[in-house]
């Protein structure tokens, strides 16, 4: 197995605080398949780390036994792909505590890029932020679950990326089919650290 | 809801023939979620049809209770953003089945394109295929599960697209994220028949 290029980019999946569906704040479940997916999809990206966020202990416990299950149980042996997209995945209680963990490891804190289904009057274009990726920086891509990030979390960022414009008015994706469309929108075709053909 | 603008590209799901992880030719089993979650990545990009293709009878019957369930039964009420989406989903045996659907809803047997997680002798670039799109015609985009579509599908096809180029050498993505990604290259940010604003 070849070690892939890594970027100094990172993705969070947070599910406190987010919005219901009836707009109360909420800590929404943990989606085993979401853990599986975007471990995958973050992994064919070079993605440095996939933080999985939230304050629930049960929930964190969960996402733990699963990662251990594919990264040194039984899994490991029996799908050694899946094993290697777990490893970059990470439990994090708070956004905070992942900064922290950026911050210890890339000696920085991450300019933050938050996304949403909606457009806000911040919202930047792909191209834009593709641009911005390329600088030698430590970048956090931030995904809500549920109906969406609460909005201090987006007022707070660094960027807001523009939501997803499909081609018929429809904006209902699952969170891990815009993960993979937003990565392949500001990651695809492009080189990793050490270059075409590192992997 | 407004009534999308729809094109003349079709999507199948084939569950049979495809290989499993020992090279044996099989028919892999419905993965619910693959209904849902390309339910709604086809309503999102104005796909006219996406056809779940499995030969086993207890499985047609099991999507077939998902859509209803959706589309008429409580869940319509309970989530009209699924129900429109599994709206365009259809049941069908073979792709041959496929091919007389949509022949005779358009007039004509669809150009077909299929895709693969490996590269082949005739596999043709995005752009390409993109353009291609374009024209007047109706087409159909397959996708295998397990471990890919049997060869002969692949041979047979009037265009092979080639694999997703992430940029780690990791190449092992969910279909359901395949999906995302290739309809967004080949569909995201064009105008549906009825033009911009349509939607």
């Amino acid at each position: 197995m070849v070690e892939a290029a890594r970027s100094k980019i990172h993705l969070a999946l947070v599910h406190f605080p987010v919005y219901n569906k009836a707009g109360d704040i909420v800590a929404s479940s943990i989606t085993t398949l979401d853990v599986h997916d975007i471990a995958r999809i973050c992994r064919t990206y070079a993605i440095h780390s996939f933080y999985v966020v939230t304050p629930l202990k049960t929930q964190q416990a969960l996402v733990t036994r699963i990662i251990e299950h594919w990264r040194v149980g039984f899994g490991s042996e029996y799908n050694p792909t899946r094993k290697e997209a777990l490893q970059l995945t990470r439990v994090k209680s708070s956004l905070d505590e992942v900064f922290r963990d950026i911050e210890a490891a890339d000696g920085r804190k991450p300019r933050t890029i938050v996304t949403d289904a909606r457009k806000f009057p911040q919202s930047t274009g792909y191209q834009k932020i593709r641009a911005e990726l390329e600088r030698d920086e430590s970048f956090l891509l931030v995904f809500g679950t549920g109906w969406g990030l609460e909005r201090n979390l987006i007022r707070k960022a660094d960027r807001v990326l523009d939501p997803i414009d499909g081609l018929s008015g429809y904006n209902h994706l699952p969170v891990r089919a815009a993960i993979a469309i937003i990565l392949d929108r500001l990651l695809g075709g492009r080189p990793g650290p050490a270059g075409p053909g590192s992997a």
